[in-house]
């Protein structure tokens, strides 16, 4: 039996994705292989990989001058591949620290260029999203970076920062394609897929084109974006399978009528839960309603004692994986595009459910 | 139909495999998720990758003071990591130059240090290993690097060499597996999955432990081998899926009877592949027979004017990928582990026909 899975990543596919992965996993549309098995070059998989980067750019809306890179290395090793892309002529980059990942993205940074923190919500414990008024971004950065959805501490931008002539680069590896996104704000969106679109290994880097010029000498080539644009993507071998299952999820998304659809569903998914954790004393969760996360929920059990048995009884009923991240504890719930309303609806039955028993 | 998949990388893998993992997609041994959806710090997936490591340790008899690594980037990606994480306090490293991979590798290396080709097979058209008497490894050398497999001019090392104290470090990617090796005269092996092992977007790197402390301070925590040790590959999210379909390959290979079976295989295989060109005047191999590729075995017709017509008829039988690599022509015949002996007897048998058609 399929369970309702609430990991954090890598997290739920869409079921139907699952079942055409492994109908055609020998014999891919009568060719006689797998497409883990495609050299990435051959006429099969060239399509494959056209059809996935053509129906990421309807379903984001991607203007013609950004190019759209599937590379590897996730959201950690990206954090160092920017600073390589973005620093020459530059010394500062700008970050805004909203929590883990922005932490995460600072120190590889600072290996490359000086890092000024144009601001940070460490001062409440990560519980929001500095408003752009107290921004300070130092002079001459090479860019202002974010992380639009911090996956460990639940908070997420709802509004596009405006940061001038300046390029700003966002991580956003945890809620990408779960809301519609004006590309063109933007200098550079990264993300790895294993969040809301598909395996890990896989890291999707939409860049403007006339960022392309900005690489370190030092900037590996397997990791250089101007080099992988010419290349589209196969100066090195790519992540073949990964790319098909992303394809497919794309496809599935565009089949439920897109992010405009899917950002309806999301939306009334997140209400459901943060109204009950609101109108209950039992949990509680932390960050501020206004920046509040669509895709993940942390929350607390008032007793945390009873911590250990919360996780059991969902388990029991099939619902996984919804341990908090080993740094803050407590619950999280990802609820990505993929966790269908039911599933969300069974947490909060559950949830009731415990605090009719213990609370 | 499942073709005869002559594909230099992504390559074909063996059937069981596929038919396991298609099993396997939508509910793992009852787990109620895909191998793809598990946190990659849940007791399911750890248990998958611990077992990917422990079989892939006794397939190769890795000594424990060896630490293996599942990353992110490939070889090509790998050609920039490696100087990254070994040549702080050295000024050079030297590089045997035997084609293709070589040169990518030397490239990517001048990124970091000095580049000392210690020996070229250049002057002969990259046909042969130059014997470890013609090498000049540079004073102070941070290391000696090979690739002990060319994918693309089918040129292998049937020896080790033997560079004293300064550290050996093999790009093996296309032959990883397919042969004995001894391990503890490296002090660093490392390759793609996408050849020999599993999907693309999976590399392997076997590190002897006293080289863990020779990073760069620009190096990505990704990619720092000293720091993926130290989290067990997880300090990012490692590729789960081709991780999980990597240990399934080494189940196969164990059940085969190990590298030992499997290479006695592998080398009936290239004789009889081999032995039919070499009888032939209608193909020929450029490769000194000595130092002979068992895995990627280039050839030529006579007369190129009949190349498509033998690709042509080769696919019509359910001969897949034998083209040559862009950059050199001809055809190629890539027959890794996972390529019965029957697939290499079909070619024959086929090459012996066209030749008696067109000869």
């Amino acid at each position: 039996m399929r369970a309702y899975n609430f990991s954090a990543g890598p997290a739920v596919l869409p079921e139907s994705v699952l079942r055409q992965a492994a109908a055609e996993m020998l014999d891919w549309h009568g060719s006689g292989m797998s497409v883990m098995e495609m050299s990435h070059r051959g006429p099969e998989f060239v399509a494959i990989h056209a059809k996935a980067e053509a129906d990421l750019r309807t379903l984001l809306a991607i203007p013609a001058n950004y190019r759209v890179l599937f590379l590897q290395g996730g959201a950690i090793g990206e954090n160092a591949i920017v600073p390589m892309n973005l620093a020459r002529g530059f010394a500062t980059a700008s970050y805004v620290n909203t929590g883990e990942w922005s932490k995460k993205s600072i120190k590889e940074a600072g290996k490359y260029l000086k890092v000024a923190v144009a601001a940070s919500a460490e001062d409440r414990s990560f519980s929001y999203v500095p408003p752009q008024s107290a921004w300070r971004v130092a002079p001459g950065s090479a860019y202002v970076h974010v992380c639009t959805n911090e996956t460990i501490g639940g908070v997420e931008y709802h509004w596009t920062p405006d940061t001038g002539d300046v390029p700003l680069v966002a991580d956003m590896s945890s809620h990408i394609l779960s809301r519609a996104v004006d590309v063109a704000k933007y200098g550079v969106i990264y993300g790895g897929a294993q969040k809301n679109i598909g395996p890990a290994g896989l890291t999707i880097v939409i860049v403007r084109d006339d960022l392309l010029d900005r690489a370190l000498p030092i900037c590996p080539s397997a990791f250089h974006w101007q080099e992988q644009a010419a290349a589209d993507s196969m100066l090195n071998t790519p992540p073949t399978y990964a790319i098909y299952v992303a394809g497919l999820v794309f496809e599935w998304l565009l089949a439920q009528g897109g992010v405009a659809a899917i950002e309806r569903r999301n939306v009334a998914k997140a209400k459901l839960l943060y109204d009950y954790l609101d109108a209950s004393a039992f949990y509680r969760n932390p960050v501020a309603p206004a920046d509040r996360s669509r895709m993940n929920v942390p929350f607390r059990l008032r007793d945390e004692s009873l911590d250990g048995a919360f996780l059991k009884g969902a388990e029991e009923r099939g619902m996984l994986q919804l341990k908090g991240h080993r740094s803050v504890g407590g619950m999280r719930a990802s609820i990505y595009n993929a966790m269908p309303v039911e599933g969300v609806q069974a947490l909060v039955d559950y949830m009731r459910e415990f605090e009719r028993r213990h609370g």
